[in-house]
């Protein structure tokens, strides 16, 4: 079999890596507060591992658990602790639209998830910096920005393009819409320059900065397609749909495609997807905790220079 | 607009510096002779072009013209002749079968056109090496392989996929099915893992390995295409008509596409195709003439192998 399937250890080797030798050669230890104010066993265990990464590369990791109703005061002492540089929250907490509002009290210099509405805004609006003079970079999701790094590393993304148009021509399916991980996805890499199906329970919309790329941002449209029509049609299928049983029909996807995966859950048929796939990303964790990290070596970085008396 | 109009001028360079200073730092110089048979002044034209990058590069370039019917004598004598490390011929000379006939003539270990039957048929079956030790690759005819260095340059090829399978999942039409380009360029890339449509005034063929590249070697089969359909479903588009006056309709072109010319005519509407590619390649004659350079130091490099003293 021709497929090649790649593994997330491989693609965070090196994010882990200059991390590691980045937070050593500069001597520096920034420090990572997790909050836990729930049951979650999956949570618990996702904590434990970040800790383990963490510890591995040299950033500090605390994890705080506190009752959902003390969270919030939690997070604002936080924000308020200079010794904090960035701060996480394992959710769902309260599975509701108070998880929204709990991302907004992060305080925007900590938020190492990227979660806060100033982040998401940008992102959707392809504002990449925070600043005019174009010196800080916005803070973009870990699970997105992971699978950005994931096609990065397996080719889809053309080097030779421009940064910002490295995907024109390229079709992409997502199946899964959420806020965390599916929409703002479907925005990044429209945003790049792909045409992206993104797939939900209630129908598929088209993320697409037009023909020619003629568009600064992405536009979203109703489309009438179906996963029968949209598999077909693409160069690559991103798949985070959280149940066992759900499978990506394989008959279906174009010979040759870039299929990953970044569920919990196996959603492609290992074996089948091995006979049409060119490249097969069967799991995405180990980079998106990368990312954890990295966005936390910038805020760091950014508090500092934040710090630093102004030489203007 | 987005698109990216790359120039065979910067796709070459690579190739030319390494060839100026591999000839420099070996202190050698390799000796091309070009048969000119003809009284076509493009054929004039293109040996003072050769003779010109040549002369930059340090590589010895002598043309030598006669009458077409003197020919075949004046390639055996060159064949014979151990101070002429390459051979080449303007073509055509004939114009029919005599020229496949010539083809023939030159010394399989002076061919840099990669035009003989024994390199021809290696192409066509895939069998990239000359020896079984697999230490001497096989000559490829320099423009379907400038063709294939410009795709590598442009980003087609998947360097994350083993050689021989980089572009898996790319579907290419070729407009163009000459025996010199068009037919081994579709041989070529449909080995590397692409699915091509071969079109010609007669029809399009499909040149496959078959889905998840099942086959060693591509099979070529007969279809009921039409270029209105085949090029709306392809990543990359490659023209090479003889032909003033005929232009690829830019409406069809897949948004996002490579679009890339090796005619002597403008076969895309420049302005047009801009809207729609994401890369352009006007011409890659500068390319073609790297390679044949390249492939007379590989050839130069045999014939020394093969009058050193065996070592076994």
């Amino acid at each position: 079999m021709s497929c090649k399937v790649v593994l997330a250890q491989g693609i965070s080797a090196s994010y882990r890596e200059e991390l590691k030798s980045t937070i050593k050669t500069r001597n520096i230890c920034p420090k990572l507060v997790g909050f836990l104010a729930n049951e979650d066993p999956a949570a618990a265990k996702y904590a434990e591992w970040t800790a383990k990464t963490c510890a591995e590369t040299g950033v500090e990791f605390e994890l705080r658990k506190c009752s959902r109703n003390d969270l919030e005061d939690k997070i604002i002492e936080a924000n308020q602790d200079a010794g904090v540089n960035g701060i996480m929250v394992y959710y769902p907490v309260f599975g509701d639209r108070q998880d929204q509002y709990l991302q907004n009290v992060v305080d925007v210099s900590k938020d190492v998830e990227g979660l806060h509405h100033k982040y998401v805004y940008n992102m959707y609006h392809n504002i990449r910096f925070l600043d005019e003079a174009k010196t800080k970079k916005c803070i973009i999701p870990c699970t997105p920005l992971g699978l950005v790094k994931v096609m990065e590393y397996v080719g889809v993304y053309n080097g030779i393009l421009p940064h910002g148009n490295r995907l024109h021509g390229r079709v992409v399916t997502i199946i899964n819409r959420s806020e965390i991980v599916g929409r703002p996805l479907a925005a990044l890499l429209a945003n790049d320059g792909a045409k992206v199906y993104s797939v939900d329970i209630n129908g598929i919309q088209e993320f697409h900065r037009g023909v020619g790329l003629q568009l600064k941002k992405h536009e979203v449209s109703e489309t009438s397609l179906t996963v029968e029509e949209v598999l077909p049609l693409s160069d690559v299928v991103i798949t985070g749909v959280p149940s066992p049983s759900y499978k990506v029909p394989s008959h279906l996807i174009r010979d040759g495609a870039v299929c990953i995966n970044f569920s919990t859950f196996k959603n492609f048929d290992g074996e089948e997807i091995k006979k049409k796939a060119a490249i097969y990303v069967p799991a995405v964790g180990k980079v998106t905790v990368a990312m954890l990290e990295r966005n936390l070596v910038r805020l760091y970085d950014y508090q500092a220079q934040d710090r630093a008396p102004s030489t203007a």
